[in-house]
């Protein structure tokens, strides 16, 4: 693009060089931990496989689960006075490097020490990480996280599961009293499982008390014997093949009045003596509810970051397809044009590398706030960071879950004929990947979420209100919303100090520019959104009525907010990086990154004359030109991911 | 939307009855055909399955094949005088009535009696009719279509595999000169063909002649003998699992100088004497080429069709689980809202379910307009026409195949976890379909065939031009280009007429206006692009450059063109539906299919000022007024596909 950006041909004279460089730049602060995955899916050959039963590939798994156990990775997402060795960060990035060899081990690792072992540790007291910890590290005690039912996923506060205490024998009767309340797509619950971290309704009485709701709870409940038989009370049975990860043994169970010690009751923030009295240091049961769910953030923030590795896995193979596949002849030659000289091509691939690598930027960032946090003293972890930091993961994994199957489903119809043949895996990675738009958060409830989180500053007690009094909330308030940012960054307001207020007068390759036009979207969309919530107030309107006319308005409020906050990152991680080359080809990617996501909500910037008819044909040839300026970078851009040679090895490069 | 269109609610007093009238309409010509392959799927639940290795699942599927040679369908496919019973329509809607059942059976149908078959009746002659035709109806002949090399997919003109003339034994050599002339992807290859409609550059040399080079042709090669071993010279192989379609056995063949008799020559276009003269009634090799290929356009009408079956299949499940599934609490209820009376939900499913009504109508069209060419007397046939419909069945094919991707995708996603078990289908749906974008012509590329026909108006002997001599074609030309529309029908002539010439000043639930908008887009975007490879003339460009630069332009008339034909067809078949409330509704779905088509493509609308802003905003409006007006229709909608019951009778559905 503009000569400020591009780089010099003349001193790039190392691509490998260059492709290393970047490399450091994406991989960051737990780069020791993707090397030691990496070279474990390298030598074990770690990638996804067809034809195996579903038995034999569950074995499979369990098995390759049990060699890492020695890596050290699995102990370190644990504080060390529990066993563990206390670095968060460097557990959730390599449970993500393994995005780049099999989805299955990914997603049973993640549910046993990341969901499971991440209830125990966060849910739990002293009792339940002596008990548990050191032996679900080491893999001694399998578990899984029973919290979706199949009658509620989305809302888990309507959960159906019930544990009731029953003080004559101090113990929880856990039961489900209806065929929805059935707990629904367990990973681990088919086979592997002996325990269960259980959400259910807690139900006690105090002495003098009557029996009361306390709201969902979390409860070990063995679900096992040794022989792998179910335990009495227990019915689990099997979900069977799904779209993907075959290795993974999602299951069903259903209790029948199962009782189990009262000290199975993960009592961190709430506890029940033997008399049935309950207790809790949070008064608000909605309040201590979200509390609760908040702890386990580092599932969303893994399946975010795996599927991340995945999408650029899947991109590393379309784009070395490109590289080496020919067809239809080259003017002036005999030869035939390789795919990625063909613009539709790279109109294709390059702005999704481009997009992957702003949201690999921005993930780092929240896998190091989630570390920091994690491994900070509970006393010194400020809940308003917590609560800001989930919808920041909230966001990211939306953004990266849908990166991640789009990116996929491009490559594999970019490689053709060849995409669809299991040999070369991306038919394998689609089915794997479809269902991380769903899990942990499905995409479009968690974009509300965050819209919602704008659109409401964090204020307290919001979370929990239905529509109607989340629209009133709104209502209420919607005259007085200043869209409150959380503290812009220095570099940010040092470009934006930089640029002309006016968008159309600054340069659009400018990062204060670029910046600008996503902030001003989004303050827009918010305000706009407070305003059409305000309109519940004032007029007989029926708040449903209006909370349904603007759900659309809601999901673009937090899709800008996704893309304005991956952007700051990206433009952060840039500021960061000092050598020139490698920052160059970063800004050129970051215009790429910049230009097609205008460009595919134009319309709306020209509704709103946040751009004029002549910048949105810039855009649009900008697009294409930028994608002509990277095409030379394209095999570096793709290394820099630093996929494991073994799984870009496919027969469709044997051209 | 306006009171002119919105059905009276007391008119619909039976909403089954007027499913029923719209599935008349749906079904069209050939509803006696759907009816009979519905019939079969319900009674045989002919549904994909999971779990199943690849042979028990090849021989399933071969046996399925089997059952239907009583049906007579197979039959109907070719002409009486060849032993078939001439009943082209139904042939097409019987098998594009298998996308309502197991995909890998409509494929494997559709290699057999489609394309094997096809190429036997449209490039053979007598000896060939009388030889193959009755006994691959029977199946007592199984036969695959070995067109695709390994290193050639779309560009068929450059396949490598050889076919020699041999003067002296009479006799034909193919030869499989490298690896990348591999016969690949071909079904059927894997296991169960025992004969090959092989595609291979014809060599030959009359007397006194040097062996020359006649292009593409296709000879019958047997290649499996009768215990199912390759015969000598021939090494086939398997290409194992796929993303889908696990029933057909894709396979992939290796010629070692073969020899056949000279009389396997699929010799209608062209004839090799045994001395070794060639002749042939077309005298340009490339115009040979396009006629042959041309003949053999069923498959992509087929292929299109079942795409857009198996699409509604995906929508009916979604829309019926929509109806179904409750998340989160209802205002000023108990109970939970129904996920369909989410506009988010509306918003994800309806405007796909008004795209697939179009596009089922316009796919009635070509299969009748298909069968109307297909069964006249081949000497009374315009060789214009057929090429009119070629590039028609393969504009509908790209748009239909891309729609049902997307309307699975989506429909799977919009079921949330329940999407992603196999046993509620969706997942296999997505599997199996996910080729259809790419077999039969690769989207892009014919979307550029498409675009390619529009700005030359169908020229001759363009086909076959590389990307420069095409340039230059175009530049050429581009002073005198006038959009040449084929001639525009009836029923859209007197709704131009009746809408204002400005489309700002007429109502947007007109149809003149909306037919007006897409046909401008069209115009506009052919002319610039003319325009643009012009400048191919002007200066000392690169053709290549030029053509680069505007290929992202070129894909986009491409795409204008489908939309544009796709509104006729739909504004025709509304207005030959008799019955008001019918009639009523139907034009609500188009409402929907132009609103949220014009919404996708706004910013471009906008820019080009064919669109006010004001305009603008009212589009994403009626998107969502659209919706909320066909909501309380959704269940009639789906229902009228006639989606048999058993396809829809999943778990997931009790709830």
């Amino acid at each position: 693009m503009s000569a400020e950006t591009a780089p010099d041909p003349t001193i790039i004279d190392d691509t490998t060089a260059l492709a290393a460089r970047l490399q450091t730049v994406l991989d960051g602060r737990w780069s020791a931990a993707r090397d030691l995955v990496r070279a474990q899916i390298q030598q074990q050959a770690l990638l996804p496989r067809t034809g195996l039963g579903l038995e034999e590939y569950r074995d499979r798994v369990l098995a390759q689960m049990k060699d890492m156990v020695e890596l050290g990775f699995p102990a370190s997402g644990f504080r060390p006075e529990h066993g563990g060795t206390g670095d968060v960060g460097g557990a959730v990035t390599a449970i993500e490097t393994l995005g780049y060899g099999d989805l299955s081990l990914m997603v049973k690792a993640g549910v046993q020490w990341g969901l499971f072992g991440g209830a125990i540790e966060n849910l739990g007291t002293r009792r339940h990480h002596d008990a548990y910890v050191r032996r679900l590290i080491d893999l001694d005690v399998l578990g899984c996280f029973a919290m979706t039912e199949t009658g509620h996923g989305s809302n888990v506060q309507w959960l159906e599961t019930t544990a009731t205490y029953l003080p004559e024998t101090e113990e929880f009767e856990i039961h489900s009293p209806t065929p929805s309340s059935r707990k629904d797509y367990i990973g681990g619950a088919a086979e592997h499982a002996r325990y269960a971290a259980v959400f259910a309704q807690l139900i006690t009485a105090g002495p003098d008390e009557e029996a009361t709701g306390r709201g969902v709870h979390c409860l070990v409940v063995p679900i096992r014997d040794a022989a792998g038989d179910d335990l009495p009370g227990v019915t689990t049975s099997d979900c069977g093949y799904k779209g993907g990860l075959p290795g993974v043994d999602n299951g069903r169970i259903m209790f029948d009045h199962v009782r189990i010690p009262r000290e199975n009751l993960l009592n961190r923030y709430a506890d029940v003596d033997a008399d049935g009295t309950y207790s809790s240091p949070i008064e608000s049961d909605n309040r201590r509810f979200f509390t609760m769910l908040g702890t386990l953030i580092r599932g969303r923030v893994t399946v975010g970051a795996s599927a991340g590795a995945a999408g650029r896995f899947g991109l590393a193979l379309a784009v070395n397809y490109a590289l080496v596949r020919r067809q239809f002849q080259a003017p002036g030659g005999d030869g035939e044009l390789l795919l990625l000289d063909y613009r539709t091509h790279q109109r294709r691939l390059l702005p999704l590398v481009a997009r992957a690598y702003a949201f690999a930027l921005a993930q780092n960032e929240v896998t190091a706030e989630l570390h920091d946090l994690q491994t900070a003293d509970p006393d010194d972890v400020d809940p308003e960071a917590v609560r800001v930091l989930e919808t920041k993961a909230a966001a990211i994994k939306a953004g990266h879950t849908a990166l991640a199957q789009r990116a996929i489903s491009e490559a594999r119809e970019a490689c053709g004929g060849a995409g669809y043949l299991s040999e070369n895996l991306l038919p394998l990675l689609r089915g794997d990947i479809d269902v991380f738009t769903t899990f942990e958060g499905d995409n479009l409830v968690l974009t509300q979420l965050v819209a919602k989180e704008q659109l409401t500053s964090y204020a307290d007690d919001v979370r929990g209100l239905d529509a109607v009094g989340w629209v009133k909330f709104v209502a209420d308030t919607a005259r007085s919303v200043a869209l409150e940012k959380t503290a812009a960054r220095q570099v940010v307001q040092t470009l934006l100090d930089g640029s002309d207020e006016d968008p159309e007068n600054s340069a659009l390759t400018h990062p204060g520019t670029q910046l600008r036009l996503l902030r001003n979207r989004e303050d827009h969309l918010t305000r706009t959104a407070a305003a059409r919530m305000g309109r519940a107030r004032d007029d007989d309107a029926d708040p449903l009525e209006v909370f349904t006319d603007t759900q659309d308005h809601l999901i673009k409020v937090g899709a800008a907010h996704i893309d304005r906050i991956v952007l700051e990152s990206f433009v952060d991680a840039i500021g960061r990086v000092d050598d020139p080359e490698t920052r160059s080809l970063l800004k050129q990617v970051r215009n790429l990154f910049v230009y097609s996501l205008l460009e595919q909500d134009l319309a709306w910037f020209l509704m709103h004359r946040h751009v004029s008819v002549e910048r949105a044909k810039a855009i649009r040839r900008g697009v294409n030109e930028l994608c002509a300026d990277l095409r030379p970078h394209a095999q570096t851009l793709v290394d820099a991911f630093g996929v494991p040679e073994v799984c870009l090895d496919v027969p469709m490069m044997d051209q």
